[in-house]
């Protein structure tokens, strides 16, 4: 109504924020305007991820423009177990629990042919081609466990399989919850889910 | 651990903003990281608050640094009543419902000795300052119905009345939750603790 342009505009931008509610875009609005040195360091992390960070070219997880690739995929240390997650907030998940010490493929999301996503918007091919250099020797897919999910880790089994690519393919144990999301589970889940992957059979699910 | 700085950074800073979770940090900066051209539209908006949001000098709410007095203050049609509230962040409840159509004084806390909060941190002097102007007919507390709201309500209503000032003082009808924040009060509730503000009585209280 009546109130201050300025303050109204940045409630309306806040609560169309992710997961942020206008009660929520309120009460931090009018937080930083008595919290105004706070504002200067969201904006240098704003500009940071906007002008640093990138997709890494070779797993799309996410690097900084002058660190190409990515420090994960540099590290010659790691086990020769690829990874492969829809997203790369799923990357920090297993990162920030220090769990897995294999590689990581994005895809950038998931088969959903309902939402217009079919194989060719993903990074499927991008992960055919890492395939063929013969450098992994396991696939693990940590695709929620969704008909989505489901979907897209046997497409990419099938087209794995078609290309005569040796590889052991697994995928994570069931025991997370149907249905949820991959950063919603709790460690100990995580770490099981990981320790109990079985092998990917295809004939199994046929 | 192992994850990129720049991106952990964030996602630790957005968790200390006030009612934002770790997981509701995590899910906005990857949503950023996506969606740059948002992060110019954010970075605008906190440039506002910064540099150009500021306290009203005569009423303590909020207004532009080149906009003193605020609009409302200036607004010669409102009635001759002054709500006393709490935080600027409680003109923007009643601002936004237009449920009240006088004026404001935002004392910028309440009277709470256990936080070391006393009446001389509060823009109390300011108020007794207006009031001794005679432009307003009644006072009206719209502050918490808490022990810091009534005693904030009744230490100014001492002072009020200690410095001669004859003026009506009332306050929000309970009907209000006890306990409540103003900013979760739906709009029947406050609209029905406006229409049946109870005239403050001293006597009573005592």
């Amino acid at each position: 109504m009546g109130y201050l342009k300025e303050i109204e505009r940045a409630i309306e931008l806040f609560s169309s924020l992710p997961m942020i509610g206008p009660k929520t875009a309120q009460r931090l609005t009018f937080w930083l305007v008595k919290e105004k040195e706070k504002i200067d360091e969201i904006m240098a992390a704003l500009k940071d991820i906007r002008d640093r960070v990138e997709p890494c070219k070779v797993c799309f997880s996410l690097t900084l423009k002058d660190r190409q690739p990515c420090d994960i995929c540099m590290d010659d240390t790691r086990e020769p177990v690829l990874c492969v997650v829809a997203n790369p907030s799923d990357v920090l998940i297993f990162e920030e629990y220090g769990i897995f010490r294999g590689y990581y493929h994005v895809l950038g999301g998931l088969i959903s042919p309902l939402d217009g996503v079919g194989p060719e918007s993903l990074r499927i091919e991008e992960l055919i081609n890492r395939l063929k250099s013969g450098k992994y020797k396991e696939v693990l897919f940590a695709l929620p466990p969704t008909v989505e999910g489901d979907t897209t880790s046997f497409y990419i089994a099938k087209r794995i399989e078609g290309e005569g690519i040796k590889v052991r393919l697994s995928r994570l144990a069931h025991g997370l919850p149907v249905g949820a999301q991959l950063d919603y589970a709790d460690t100990l889940t995580l770490v099981k889910a990981l320790e109990n992957r079985q092998p990917l059979n295809l004939e199994e699910e046929r």
